[in-house]
């Protein structure tokens, strides 16, 4: 964990061993519920995931975001230094819990080509169920400060990583046959990610069956017909 | 064309029939120089470019842009409404160029697979020569006005069905297997999109060759092996 990193959670994440990886709390509150001792920062962190989805970082007010948590107008000082550290623990959040799901499934039993199919799945379907928060994270990230980034950067990277080692395996048993792994990994990366900005809760699919359907078409990417 | 691209259109852009749609213009300043008959005009369409691409829209000054155009400060405004009215032009005439290509490329000789290999490599490889410019259109999207937006997205949509049009194409003739066309498209236009994100023209692939890989892989989403 680097400096920015165990600074911000020192004050208000627990860490828990990584052994609930497939735990099945999926919506925010629940993850919120499990990582976030104190209520009030719990209510603070739901609350500004409201307000930045609604209103935008920059729009939102830290005296907004009290209210909206049913606390003090300078509530949010007393737990955190400042709104772009509320922003970021929210992106930490959202960003290990799917890190620490991709992790455990791509441990799980299974051929490349199954592991394949259950990590894009994940990668897809698991934001989509706390919609709001990976939104914001995606939408916002550009407001964080640069050391503040560069901890994100290293969990998404993680991520790729875990997709990557993925298809080395695809290619190594000869399921897969890919020209360039790293063109590869960066494309299915983008099209897990695409889901983000035209996904609706209101709309026809549940993120499960989008994540189905991304999932048999990054198979057909890896191994294609001729 | 609305209100608000005929509003902008008639102070700057020379609209030429399309019959010149496959022509080998592809950077920028040739785009320019087909488009915008005035010079000045020309020049702040490119200083601003520069200026949105450096410090972004918001940061960015007109009196600034006006500097590197080599004109007077108020330059911007004699021939733009607005800094905005700067970008909605900058945005329309790459969004209008890319159709404009995608529209003759389908139109071309060839099966649904061959036409779908080329509307990709274009889709992806079009933007890339004109990097600057199509990422400023990416990422300062939302500083343009509603209707300007609006404008912009029927483009973008005029663009997306040039896609569904070719995949129905493929599936009437056989050649593609695709269970909901609309998914598949939304999949194809985001991967053709998200390589604005990661390019570099550094890098040690051209565009072409990043069009190909991803022409590839779009044929290996629409035909799998299965």
């Amino acid at each position: 964990m680097t400096s920015s990193l165990r600074d911000a959670a020192s004050r208000t994440l627990s860490f828990e061993p990584s052994t609930v990886g497939r735990s099945t709390e999926s919506t925010l509150p629940d993850l919120f519920q499990r990582r976030v001792e104190s209520p009030s920062i719990r209510r603070l962190l739901l609350a500004a995931v409201d307000s930045f989805w609604k209103s935008g970082f920059h729009a939102s007010s830290t005296r907004d975001i009290a209210k909206r948590a049913k606390l003090s107008p300078a509530a949010v000082y007393v737990h955190f230094k400042s709104k772009e550290e509320l922003l970021f623990t929210i992106i930490v959040v959202v960003a290990e819990r799917l890190h620490e799901r991709l992790a455990a499934t791509s441990q799980e039993a299974g051929d490349p080509t199954e592991r394949l199919k259950r990590i894009v799945q994940d990668y897809v379907a698991f934001p989509l169920k706390m919609f709001k928060a990976a939104s914001v994270a995606n939408t916002e990230f550009n407001f964080l400060n640069a050391a503040q980034r560069k901890d994100i950067v290293k969990i998404r990277d993680a991520l790729e990583l875990i997709v990557a080692d993925c298809l080395k395996e695809g290619c190594a048993t000869g399921e897969f046959r890919i020209k360039d792994i790293d063109m590869m990994k960066t494309a299915i990366v983008a099209l897990c990610r695409s889901v983000l900005r035209w996904y609706s809760p209101r709309g026809r699919r549940s993120p499960e069956q989008i994540g189905e359907y991304y999932a048999e078409l990054v198979v057909s990417m890896v191994k294609p017909a001729k």
